[in-house]
């Protein structure tokens, strides 16, 4: 039915081309990509689900499945340095951001680092984009401890359950949910994330103890509230430190000497200013955490610091399935726990375990656009791949990890040349994890919130305004009501509204197609209405089309003539519309004909057995119209006459169909 | 802009027609209806609800507001008959049927009738449809229980409030939302409250006192286990009187007599069998209640009967905005009732004040649509109609009131001419108040209830799922789920979740389009790839759209030519997405030509500075192919040659913009 759709519309086109200068000689290879899942189809779900069970399992795929089949055979000892380089580079900004983001999900320090190599060597074996590497995110750790409450075992179900979910949404190719997420909800999204973090951050660097609440404003408000406890000391050296990171991050980009004749100098001051930029982190936090050291050998206690981290890798096993009681540890800062069993931890994640895959997949396709140079996505490969690597990270008792677009950005800058760099970093995680946890001991909790603040600021999408203006106004709506959603609200019910929003702008968008009104008149002067939806008629529109067809049908004895050409689609309510506005035409003996109708579309009229007057072509419509005139005068006119039409045409659609 | 749309388009239709055989001569005459809520301009919200607010106030739409002011100085002598013979006819109905759904709607008697004359009284003022009858509807009756829960003044304020919304609608132009319940949805739902109110009223002919619950199957199992207690005597007149009534039904539509040649009183027959059918549930109260009356004054009382109904007039006034606490009634049974306020009041309401509304509307345009003969049917109008009749009704005591499709087609069948038929009913119906009551304590409940199934009964729409299965498969799926959800959920909930089922196909349909994809050649042989998508472009379908053609674009270093013929809108995601596309085709040096772009879309993209080749026309087209060819042979090619080409194109859209 769908080629034949094709070649119809084809011949369509290349009859009306011919007389103009330039003709297409249109090739016989055509294809017509159908929508696999169409609503017709769509009815036998079990075909579906195992076809998608099947595409996982089959030989051909294999290499797709693991892209690490197609670059390793061919890896060269350029790559090898190329990725050794980066791995390194990279892994110095991974373990301060690490650190630091574990803050951020209220998770203890360690967990920063758990999850942060498994994702690594998960990514070597199926990833499809070398420049990503998997890891703790902002984003990522902030939908953490808005699900997980600070509570590690919750953080690690969260995790390993997700992660089910995502390979679940691979099998099962539920991943074009993540389109409906547009680009004026992300950035309204990510810009408020942004402020979100900061404000959890400045808790830190003002030394406040108390920013508890849900929501962007509960936090200002009880961290406000708590004014008095600010410590002098770290706030100086949180806000030094933003300045700092944010002035080397500029200091990066510094190209020295002229721009041409650059001699091997200038290169190598260039590569070393921005080496500088890419470690600053790294730097920051082993300058700071050393003077802090040295203040805290020498007995004075300026900073709060990270205190204990306790030292090796974490124990294998499967995620916390139950919680026993703990009463809340003063040492720590971990809150009283109360004991929960499965039930109650899912419960408790609720909306988590949908919110966070879509939220990690999209920043994980984010990633994969930037540097897919012109490369299609495999959007499911990718969300396969996050899944397993966020179950092998709850293994390892590691929280949420995803590609980040930073990240991903240092480890293009430096180099790398396949997605082998991931094992480097993972690699680095490991040995800091085995060798350096006591000096972290050192490291004053204010430089890590110096870190996270001077990474999400960049975050504020407030560059997409201008052009958002300028390209479609409307598209602004979304945009502040996912920002402003997600200040007030909390974080998961922000997004929902905003998504909903916006998917009312799709309703609307096919509830009110435009239509087009001309009086038209054929050579031999027969004068005719024609009317020319936009899109589709479905459930929305069809009532609005109706009313309009017979507003202006009843203005006029003319007949009226439908043109059909961009109407792709129709569905029962449509066709039972058109049926009655059909029966109005024929009470008042005005004669409707339907004009380039596609033969898909005829089917579900045909369903309800309409007597449609359907035209393929100019010449045919002359004629119906002429016949029409002859017919009103001779009364009575339109039983045969319609008939006639009915199967003059027909005849054209079943030439068409068997074309 | 948009009429320079229309002018652009026409030229290139009419030029591509021209030698053609039949030539179409264009008139000038062209209107562009454009979707005056579009997006776009729905920015400013303020101005939108100012026009709403304008236009009920303006002198020139005060006859569209007051339909009477048409009708009734060209009222003659022949219409008031008319009206006065269908009012009595629809009395008798209306009578018997309000005191029955008073019991669906779980109110005293007496409320039922409340509810019947402010309503018409109102229609005749303001309605546009003569054969429309405005009372209390078996859907009405089920939606005020499902939300009063049997407390009188909740379902009057129910009533109040929900009048308040209808006007807002129909000030603020919100009647479009109904267009979102879809044929199937609506089907779906209608059988399922034929089964509910069916399962109420079985209760009361099997004289079984149990049948609490908020779903269909939750009072089933309560009515099962109850079944102990069924009353024989009720159970046989209530099954004997559905029979008798669907017996009756079924014997009014027969005609006597031949078919031609028919002696007057073969007519007379068939009119007065006419008229025994539709005053069959009159006639069966009459009997039944004096059969009822006579055995209660000779002491024996084998049915339950309707009992007390206070005479006279309801009080006028206020609805209750608080309640009373109230012991639970042992003689009228009615249950005790909580004090509460207004917040408490609107808050156990909830979700009914928008329901309501939305059901309500849905019932009454369908009835104006069975009716309309062709003619546009005024949403606004008919939404504000039954808004002030309800307000109305709610000081009266009545609970919510609107069109009924049988009742209509009764008043339809019984000649009524203009909306003044309803006066005579409300008339009928006060004097039924004043008069019958002291009648109406015998009516045995199980008449009543007999009356209601032999109504809903035929409310079932089991005859659309054949027609939906050769029309259009995936429409049975909301059909079904509107079904069972309402069966399963509370009513409310289930159309919500059914409503949603079917606007996901809306979304995925624009998720999803289809692509045409060919391999072309122009008359001096140079070879192209077009690619057609086949609706616009937006943010969940751009991102698909994209990479097939960055997947069929990279298997070819052949030009890409996008057919935007059918393109209709963009919005600034896919503006972002095209953006990049470009970008990726350029590293490429593939050229990406779009052709027949519309300039709407053309402005949004222009909005993020994209340089587009454009080409209106397969001469200008042409010209770019060739001139890519001749580029490709001379490299460095592309940077000119986009230049020259966007030039050209835009010359050629300033020239379409201009003529």
């Amino acid at each position: 039915m769908s080629s034949v759709e094709t070649a119809e519309e084809f011949k369509t086109r290349s009859q009306i081309d011919q007389p103009v200068e330039t003709q297409f000689n249109g090739s016989t290879e055509f294809v017509l990509i159908t929508d696999h899942k169409s609503p017709k189809k769509g009815c036998n779900i079990g075909d579906f689900l195992q076809s998608g069970v099947k595409n996982v399992f089959r030989k051909k795929t294999l290499y797709k499945r693991f892209p690490i089949l197609t670059w390793l055979p061919r890896y060269t000892r350029n790559d090898a340095i190329g990725d050794v380089i980066a791995g390194i580079t990279v892994g110095l900004t991974v373990i301060p951001q690490g650190l630091a983001y574990a803050g951020v999900a209220g998770l203890p320090t360690q967990f920063g680092l758990y999850g942060a190599f498994m994702g690594c060597f998960t990514y070597v074996l199926l990833g499809t984009c070398k420049d990503s590497t998997i890891g703790s995110t902002a984003i990522a750790s902030l939908m953490v401890f808005q699900f997980a409450k600070g509570v590690w075992q919750l953080a690690i179900l969260l995790t390993f359950l997700t992660g089910i979910i995502e390979i679940l949404m691979a099998l099962f190719r539920l991943t074009f949910i993540i389109e409906f997420v547009s680009g004026p909800v992300s950035a309204g999204f990510t810009s408020a994330v942004a402020l979100i973090i900061s404000t959890s951050q400045i808790k830190n660097i003002l030394g406040v103890k108390n920013a508890s609440g849900n929501t962007f404003l509960e936090r200002w408000i009880s961290m406000i509230k708590d004014i008095n406890s600010i410590r002098v000391a770290d706030t100086i050296l949180g806000c030094s430190c933003v300045v700092i990171l944010i002035i080397m991050r500029y200091v990066g980009r510094i190209k020295v000497g002229p721009k041409s004749d650059r001699k091997w100098r200038h290169v190598f001051a260039t590569k070393l200013l921005w080496f500088l930029g890419v470690s600053r982190n790294a730097i920051l936090v082993i300058v700071c955490a050393a003077v802090s050291m040295y203040l805290e050998n020498e007995g004075k206690s300026y900073f709060r610091i990270t205190g204990f981290v306790p030292a090796g890798l974490p124990e294998f096993g499967l995620p916390p399935f139950s919680i026993e009681a703990t009463p809340a540890n003063a040492t720590s800062g971990a809150p009283a726990v109360e004991a929960m069993n499965f039930t109650d931890m899912v419960g408790e994640l609720g909306f988590g375990l949908l919110i966070v895959p879509l939220v990690a997949l999209l920043e994980n396709i984010a990633v994969c656009k930037a540097f897919a140079k012109g490369q299609p996505i495999d959007t499911t490969q990718e969300v396969l791949t996050i899944g397993i690597a966020n179950v092998a990270n709850s293994l390892f008792q590691g929280y949420r990890a995803n590609g980040g677009l930073a990240r991903s950005a240092v480890n293009n800058a430096s180099g790398v040349r396949t997605p082998l760099g991931n094992f480097y970093i993972g690699l680095i995680v490991i040995l800091a994890l085995l060798f350096l946890t006591e000096f972290f001991y050192y490291i004053p909790q204010a430089v890590l919130a110096a870190i996270i603040i001077s990474a999400v600021i960049f975050q504020l999408q407030y560059h997409v305004v201008l052009p958002m203006w300028r390209s479609k106004r409307s598209d602004l709506i979304p945009c502040f009501v996912a920002f402003i959603a997600c200040l007030v609200l909390p974080l998961e019910i922000g997004i929902l509204v905003a998504i909903g929003v916006n998917l009312l702008f799709i309703l609307y968008h096919s509830a009110r197609p435009k239509v087009r009104l001309e009086t038209l008149e054929t050579q031999d002067g027969i004068k005719f209405l024609q009317l020319t939806p936009d899109r589709c008629l479905i459930f929305p529109s069809v009532e609005f089309v109706r009313n309009l067809v017979l507003k202006f049908g009843n203005k006029t004895t003319l007949p009226v003539v439908i043109d059909c050409t961009y109407i792709y689609g129709a569905d029962y309510t449509a066709a039972k519309v058109i049926s009655s506005l059909i029966e109005d035409f024929k009470r008042r003996n005005q004669k409707i004909i339907f004009y380039n109708l596609k033969p898909n579309v005829v089917q579900i009229f045909d369903g309800l057995n309409i007597s449609l007057t359907l035209c393929y072509n100019t010449d045919a419509l002359t004629q119906a119209l002429r016949e029409n005139q002859n017919g009103a005068a001779t009364k009575p006119p339109l039983e045969n006459d319609v008939e006639a039409c009915i199967k003059s045409s027909s005849e054209t659609l079943n030439s068409a169909l068997t074309a």
